[in-house]
């Protein structure tokens, strides 16, 4: 294979593709970025058997400047392949590979010559057929990936809690992450096409939805496909391939109590920020946790005395109403639920001190199909 | 005590001060920052007994906004109280401290108290009476410690070539740096006083040098002190103790060849690139080295052939003169040294291949009193 191209587009594309790669990949051939050039396109692909990412470089993208000389395939070593493209003196690069798969890279004055491995070698991607597709709305989708994910577990003790589980009705489309500790759920909407089957389910990697959030800008369209385990999502000339995880989702939805005693309306950052505060002195103590203390008109978090000091400090809420309470949690997970609100109002509403702790925004309107809530299990403290 | 300051002038000054201590501190009460209060000031202290920082803020200077209600010292831990006062919600904290050296830390409705040590305990600072002491040209000085510093040795089996070694004559100061395999000199105007003896030589600990770098602003007043086994700097209201390292220090003036037989002349950035290029190549290696190869008017970098594979390129130099040379180099000692000349011309001066590469610039006009040298040892190979 022989092609030239603009080098700073051959940069951006191989870092794409390299978000698949993983750095522990035991599979050899995987190390590696899949080159593969026809009559009309370079075609590059990194993969951790997991998730895969496939760029397809058009020689009709006048950008890319692809001028194709032979056809071929080959897999590169992908540290030394990015720094290498990414360091070469000039705006364009030449890559030819011969017999022996070995890739010589000329830019200028400089020429490499890195050893490579038959693109034959590499396993094929799914060939996907499907009807189970739609549109989806790309700000509001990345926003509902970041207001979840912090909230899946890291532990493969539980492999369907390291995902987001994601549903749709007619309208609208929910995601849902747990680790047990605390749930984030976000519904967004969305209208399905009248060919998708609403009643699906997936459980997505999160390694999967996070890539994809870093590759899609807010004004590209992107799109969702469901095929057998997979979920594939397109953006642009991207294609992002990915397992889903097997097994039955926790239902959720019995985690939010129904009723609750007391509600503290407050601004999201302010509490972020008190918490952020009381923080630091919980985090010196052995049992990671913060007081919330309820009484009239008033709302106090401290954290009580241990070696290294006390803290307390009065919140300035909104509105406090209801029932006495004292409850503890942990600071760590309340900050990430406060950040999924951004600049908002929210509401705190709390039933008891071993009922769990939930969070909704405050809207001034309310935006139909759309949901926020996070909840947080309180530490049991004596 | 008891005070009151501006809370964004706080966080400054902690973490100036902070600067100096160690997170493996052994001593219990310097893992902590110093207040001392009397009617005047207050003055901060953090120290490695290596290094130590004070920080004096006057009540006179408006912007500190310091009001001192009742005078003591204490020593609060240090990470935590950075974090405390960088935290706080309003723009003013204030501080008491109660007879238990219990901290009460107090700004808007966040109030916190911090267990602290008797200031009384923490080591006092010399007390430095010295007619030796001058004032340097603080962005000469950043520098020349800029251009020297990373050839300082990180290995404690020779003290003595952890430090940078400051001699003195009439007219100019030289710093140098070794670390016995390359060697960065470089030598800046300087008018030294009549009361000054210039026969002393310094050799003061990187880590002074590098804070002190990192604290003083080009536009800002510097001067140094010498007295007993300290260097002591003082930036406005900031004064860096620092001890020596004891031990003769080598005769680095034999180190740089008399003579030499080929000289290039190439553009220092040009030739960084392309040494950061073949760099790749050679990190790839067991043996991390560059050839660089000279032969009538063109010069080569190279790597030879190993598993992953080769390189070669031809510099871009304005003049090549001399005798055909081919010689070995470290291409990350290289890089350092050629980052020393910022957007100059350099030469590179080459005797045969086992003699050092010597690195000089190449100016349009001579700054009376003022040199750089950078000297690479090469590395032998079959």
């Amino acid at each position: 294979m022989k092609f030239k191209i603009n080098r700073l587009r051959l940069v951006e594309e191989l870092a794409n593709v390299s978000r698949a790669i993983s750095s522990k990949a035991t599979i050899p051939v995987l190390t590696g970025i899949k080159l593969a050039l026809n009559q009309h396109e370079l075609t590059l692909i990194g993969s951790d058997t997991d998730i895969s990412i496939e760029s397809i470089l058009s020689s009709d993208n006048e950008k890319l400047n692809l001028q194709i000389e032979r056809t071929g395939s080959i897999v590169l070593p992908t540290r030394l392949l990015n720094e290498v493209v990414r360091k070469l003196p000039t705006d364009t690069v030449e890559i030819e590979v011969n017999d022996q798969f070995l890739a010589t890279i000329t830019s200028g004055q400089a020429v490499f010559q890195i050893n490579g491995v038959d693109g034959a070698q590499y396993p094929l991607l799914p060939d996907i057929q499907t009807n189970q597709r739609l549109k989806l709305p790309t700000m509001f989708f990345k926003q509902m990936v970041h207001q979840t994910i912090f909230a899946a577990s890291n532990q493969e003790t539980r492999p369907v809690l390291t995902g987001i589980h994601l549903t749709f009705d007619e309208h609208s489309m929910t995601a849902v992450a747990t680790d047990s500790h605390r749930m984030g759920l976000r519904q967004i909407p969305l209208e399905i096409p009248t060919d998708f089957d609403h009643s699906v389910a997936l459980n997505v990697p999160k390694k999967t939805l996070l890539e994809l959030t870093r590759i899609v800008e807010d004004e590209q369209d992107l799109y969702l496909a469901i095929s057998d385990q997979q979920v594939i999502f397109t953006v642009d000339h991207l294609t992002i391939y990915s397992r889903l995880i097997e097994g039955a989702y926790p239902d959720t939805s019995r985690f939010v109590p129904e009723n609750y005693t007391t509600t503290i309306t407050i601004d999201a950052p302010e509490f972020l920020n008190a918490v952020d505060r009381a923080g630091l002195l919980a985090h010196e103590a052995k049992n990671n946790n913060i007081q919330l203390n309820v009484e009239g008109n008033a709302a106090y978090l401290s954290v009580q005395g241990n070696e290294v000091g006390h803290v307390e400090e009065e919140l300035k809420a909104q509105k406090i109403e209801g029932e006495p309470i004292k409850i503890s949690f942990n600071p760590d997970y309340m900050k990430d639920a406060l950040k999924a609100f951004t600049q908002g109002t929210v509401e705190l509403r709390l039933t008891s001190a071993v009922r769990p702790l939930v969070l909704v925004p405050v809207f001034s309107t309310e935006v139909p199909h759309s949901q926020l809530i996070q909840l947080l299990t309180p530490i049991r403290t004596h």
